[in-house]
């Protein structure tokens, strides 16, 4: 899961500066790099780095990033790139020079990798499927055969990006004395959204992964792209959309409101915020009704994520809900002395107890999801040394047993706790008194609720029901193996090996 | 405000991980600065700088830092203090080569510093009245004229620190080849704790401002300083209180409940966390008491210190509780381009509503307090934007009158909102519909159900109530001509000349 | 000028290490900025930045820079590129993967860079015309339309590249997965040397600059690239040379042994070292010759540069030789101060006079060349205030009256003090009491003795007479518009703009 | 051997800058590691920290060292300190505020040391003598026990410092409010030189190691400090001069002609350079005198310091000078790479020979002295390898047999190549055909004729005899056991331990 913003200022502002604000907005979609490239007089300025958005860029480098148009990018490690792949945007000067992010994953990142190589004679230097994927779309693009191009010459390439690559995809480019372009994949598996900002001296547009980064620059939300949707604004400020997939499909992934998007997103028109509170209603729903007997004394999150829903299932259990958790805001490093181990992380350095909320109490502990366990099993066990009698756990999502494949890093399949386990058995391996899971039904409703034109969701890694219909057992047993521990120490040598050719520093 | 700790580990082990861990956790006391100084084999290893502490520490720092003893703080500028003072711990080399960190305010920093040039012959190097603090300790130190100290000289000592200065304080002090001390103002003002964990190989001891620091480690909590007290940990690992002071009075500050202190910390035997439900119990029955028909739609704390109280006042009073502000978790910097002007932060930057959670609603804001009222203003106005019908302002604390003295971080009596302000005065000034304050009375009797051992709580601020009982006028006006915002920008400008000597970076 | 690096190992070991090592020996060549480029499994890998060889490679850099293959430079600003332009080798990614560096100057870079855009589709996003010729030679290879190209396509793209860009030239280049090549200019304006180094695990090839960087490195000189001639080394270790340019005429630059060459080098089979021993021959004979009944007393070098020719003239003079003006090894900056005017930098920064060897003598100063005239008269002046009766000086070169426009940065013809001035006048605007220049054919003697293959060298600078036929006083007079001293501070505003694309940092 | 510099600017100027370029001057005298401490409205203001004084001070450190006067220092590692120990200048804040920095060893540091413990109670942090030295200076000013002192109370307490200290020592200090004090040990083993300039706007005056940095920045010679004698300059301009030792005897160092000096200094009213004419001459006197029948071709200096005595050398003996071996001006560093060991640094990477000069001559190479005796065998190697017929050596010290323990960083006894070899050995050890070295005698003369009123130089390292009678064989040996290879190392560790207390970084 990344994070993607542009802004072209038809009022003829420096965009470097807010950008760089919108990033912050959305470091929660990735906080591994941080990246922004703009334009001005045909030339691109660029900076990106390892890092947080507020580490990598220093006044020096905010001077250096000129021009009323430009792109950025935050990053998280996802399934098909390794950890330590190259920062975005990426760049090519062949044809009239192009940069360009993405949030997603490519399914076929192999296979096009190599015939971009082949046919088109590109040279990929990193493992990232972003350099695939501005590759395709610069080789599209010189296909057009034109000096000077404008919007139709963007979208066809867009067309042709679509036939060529598979997966999720949300990605902005900018394209030197042409402008910013924004595209989504033909199921709109990653989200991508469109503002709009009229000042006096001219209107500014902006693409983002989330409305809550337009909102917080004072932009309005003008549309979700639709699948397959491309929009393009000219460094003049003109603004033109296009519908480039033959077949779209709206299929947003579920995961984005469970877990993933800032609870004050607009996202494909539903409230991120909503759709939590009336996932904590779905499962008070179901506890009433699967279990009316229960002895629950408190509701209780396991914060950030499932605050919204616990609050609201409290609330129709008719049961208190109190914050016994604290999160400690400010987390350090545990360094390696000479002739030390690594100290094994524990949930202790990230939540502690309020004791007295617990003494004595059957607590119902609320999480957005349940993936590995491990993390589950700690906070249960912290949850009985602060006294609980009873610890009972809610997830407001179903059991993940699938790998997600379109974005998200998340383990593959053998890691996954709910993979081969039945709820008591999980409920066993976390040892917590009782598990509650939302059902995946309750689930979609609690979001489709929102938008009722949206006729399916991505719910693959509940259900294991691939919407791009090229995820075979294959595939999947091969990112088994690239993904578990040891291959991704090995990932992880050769990722660093890979850092450097745009980079610098 | 600032943290302090110190850890003496009998059992040999080298303590810099775990300060470093403590002083993560009590970051939210202090973000300015941090330091930390270990001893081993008699010599001193020091790390500081300004920043965060995740900053300041890097692996060739924490490599560097050696021994089974050490202090560390974590700084926050205090009123007695210029903000870009140097970072804690000082050191001198005269007597035995001591180092020192505080928390609090020295109320007669001026005199003592005078007194110690003229009469000690010692040069201070800064405005910090922590370096007083240390060189007024190290000369009574060296007034016990021996070559071999033990714990009764050094609690002769601070007796003779008690003596001669005066405000809040909490302190700890590192003595080579001796050990580590901690000691607390006569009046308790500033809080510090003793913890203990017995380990296989012997027993460590620790020393901090919060309890949470203690449990974070798996240190239990010994008790609490008493006024005056003051507590030697030996670097052999045997530990010695006494009572230093003579006329103690337990007056522990009253606003570490209301803002400062993590909810998860027990201070002075009052679980913090526990005093602000209470906060929003006492609020919840003035509000019925005073107001028995109001139209209140919503309760909705502004995160994240009024959370729990305003989750007890929604139940209390039998509303809805809604998180309808969400915070942005990472803030970025506006940078100064060229020719441009610093744009002024909002309160946008930090907050974002979610609309549907306000429109056409009465929605209750509950604060922890109201300082300045500038915020509060800008959050009233964000509410209504947001479609609030009406606008209801609620403080867990009293109206705040006077200046804090004791080591908050608080705007001069001028630029306090209810400094000269009635409470509806207060209301139209941040623009809100109606404004409740927390009676004074209630506060107290909220904190101090908690522990009723404890006769008054220092409330000065609220009050005008000066416990050390040397805060005259002229004191606060002196304040008032230092602290108002050119003489900030001055003081900031002679600060930043005195940068240096103890760090050469 | 800059200096060129470009390594295989054929022994298989990585080349990161001595390609640093000869980018050191080749720093007098360029102090600007410095870059690495290796290459392993079909991988570049990275490092560049402005500073000193030492400065911009530490060791967590050396340790990504894998491969047994690789490129490096150093850069020192030309007449056609703005000081700020960015670090080198530059990198595109299509064809093929392909990085490059050069030393030299392209007279017809500005068309060619149009060419590129137009024709090509290419985006410049600098002002370098190393860029431009990266360029080039990317798209000649893409017209070879091969998926896998051998020496004889590389030969080929060469070829097109003589064809299509004028000026001097010598160029280093790697591409991913076939090997290094080196190329020289069809009028040899600038240098370049291939040596070989056979070990028991296979042969290795090294391309540098100057000979200095073979034998620093236990490479023996193979040849010098004739004019025009190319050479590739694959990946494996095969060498392949092969002429390029239609009608190549081997015109050296003179002014590579005047001045810029390390004397320890062998340039074009002469020994840089030797030449300047028979330029010192060469004076003294003028001198002889000219002035029989000369009066002085002392002949001293002004360090480093001169002191070879000084040495020989004292000799022939048969007067002694004296080292009477020391440099300082170690300069530091000025700073400017808030409010302070940057002080002149004054040549007694750089060095210092050891009085006696002046005072009440007729003092012989004799320097390499005089360009700007400035420092000369600094330094007449200094050895007048030493004591000196009689201050003589004397150029090992004769005068420079012309601008140079191959690729040593040199003022426009405007600034040279001998561009419209008489031996004479030349001699009262430094203030000396008798001024000798070298006569034009008396160097060319000196330099041609050592090889006397060579039919002609580049003398422009003293004769006006430009080899590439193409530079038209329009040219010229561009040039004195583009390097006049505002001009110079506009190009650097710019520059920094352009500061970023391929440097992260 | 390490650089001092204090300044006071009677003409009020700061004097950051110039304290600054004098350390760049003396920079030959240390490159460990720098530090200025400047004095402003009572304020010390520092920066110091290991490395070269260009890298060491940026645009920012400059701005924060206010006031016009202050002290400088460039270290390196003495006999008596660890090579890691800390930079200078250090500090103490007890009495008054003092800094100091000194070139020079203490050869009772460790029985002073313990002292300064056990009777002044002071700490002392690190091995460094001159952290010593400061903190005897301080405890004898704390014993005139006044608040107000005077330039007498600093020479009073610089005659208790020196009854209580014994060795080489050249030392610099500032005192808060008072001004900046220079003194020189009563053997005047190393060298302090006070230089004057007058403005307009009043006088300036200026302490430093070498002449050389007083002419750099305009001031001239005023003295040479006698042996024992004290300088105090204040605040306000005044300057004071006290004979402060009660046996004064003028032995300065008679190495600092030898190697350590810029040639362009005047030391103790003899001049370096000409001290090291006379050294060749009297070297070509001993060639003539007992090897008449040499078959010397060229005389060729190891570059650079014995340039001055060859030249000289190869004139008296009338044979061609030539410049053979080339100086690599910048040295990077050898990387280790995982895996990797470190790779021997040889001479190779240091000077570079010109095969011509020596293909088939008998070459005399001249070096300044002959230590360890590994570099001299390499060269010698290197230039067998570049075809001389016979290599001669002329050192122009006499053989190096005993230990150096005033300051000058010098192996122990058993690593010098002379301690227990004859010159015939010593020549076989190097690999030489003949071996010269200078004998004591004429060394004592070529420096002596300078300054007839110097009636003895320190010759220890020569002679065995040690000016100040307090080297026993014990401290010899224990010399010896502490510098070996292995103690060095385990030094060093200790050594970095160390760092840290006063450099924040």
């Amino acid at each position: 899961m990344c994070g993607i913003v542009g802004i072209v200022s038809g009022s003829g502002n420096y965009v470097n500066q807010e950008i760089y604000d919108s990033l912050t907005i959305l470091q929660h979609r990735g906080q591994d790099a941080a990246g922004i490239v703009t334009c001005k007089d045909g030339r691109f300025f660029q900076r990106k780095d390892n890092g947080m958005v507020k580490d990598v860029f220093r006044t020096r480098h905010m001077r250096d990033l000129h021009g009323n148009m430009g792109i950025g990018h935050v990053r998280y490690p996802t399934a098909g790139s390794s950890s330590s792949a190259e920062a975005q945007p990426f760049y090519v000067n062949s044809p009239y020079g192009i940069a360009m992010g993405h949030n997603g994953n490519l399914t076929n990142a192999e296979e096009v990798a190599e015939e971009i190589y082949r046919t088109d004679l590109r040279h990929l230097n990193t493992n990232s499927d972003s350099e695939v994927l501005l590759n395709v779309f610069a080789h599209e693009l010189m296909q057009q055969k034109k000096l000077f191009i404008d919007h139709e010459d963007v979208f066809n390439a867009v067309r042709a990006v679509h036939k060529r690559v598979r997966g999720g995809y949300a990605a902005v480019g900018i394209i030197s004395n042409i402008g910013v372009v924004g595209f989504r994949d033909p199921f709109a598996l990653r989200p991508i959204v469109v503002g709009k900002r009229v000042t006096p001296n001219g209107t500014d547009y902006m693409i983002a992964s989330e409305s809550v980064a337009l909102s917080g620059l004072g932009f309005t939300l003008e549309k979700d792209l639709a699948p397959g949707e491309a929009v393009v604004i000219t460094e003049q400020g003109d603004i033109y959309y296009q519908q480039c997939a033959e077949n779209p499909q709206y299929t947003p992934c579920i995961f984005e409101y469970v877990y993933f998007a800032r609870p004050d997103s607009m996202m494909d028109d539903i409230s991120v915020y909503k759709s939590r509170l009336r996932m904590g209603e779905k499962l008070a729903e179901k506890i009433l009704r699967e279990w009316p007997d229960h002895d629950i004394d408190v509701v209780m999150p396991i914060p950030d994520t499932s605050r919204t829903s616990a609050l609201e299932l409290a609330s129709k259990l008719n049961i208190p809900y109190r914050e016994g958790l604290m999160k400690n805001r400010y987390i350090g490093r545990t360094f390696i002395m000479p002739g030390q181990q690594l100290r094994k992380k524990s949930v202790r350095q990230k939540l502690n107890p309020i004791n007295l909320e617990f003494e004595g109490k059957n607590v119902l502990l609320v999480d957005d999801s349940i993936v590995r366990g491990t993390t589950s099993g700690q906070i249960v066990e912290m949850a009985r040394e602060a006294g609980a009698n009873k610890v009972y756990f809610a997830s407001a999502a179903p059991a993940v047993r699938y790998p997600y494949v379109y974005g998200i890093d998340m383990p593959s399949a053998s890691e996954l706790v709910a993979n081969n386990r039945t709820t008591e058995e999980v409920a066993e391996f976390i040892g917590c008194d009782k598990l509650i899971y939302q059902d995946l039904e309750d689930l979609i409703d609690a979001v489709s609720v929102g938008n009722e034109q949206i006729p399916k969701f991505d719910t693959s890694c509940f259900s294991g029901e691939y919407i791009t219909g090229d995820i075979t057992p294959e595939y999947l047993a091969s990112l088994d193996t690239s993904r578990n521990d040891d291959a991704q120490s090995t990932k992880k040598a050769l990722g660093q090996e890979t850092v450097g050719l745009h980079n610098g520093s």
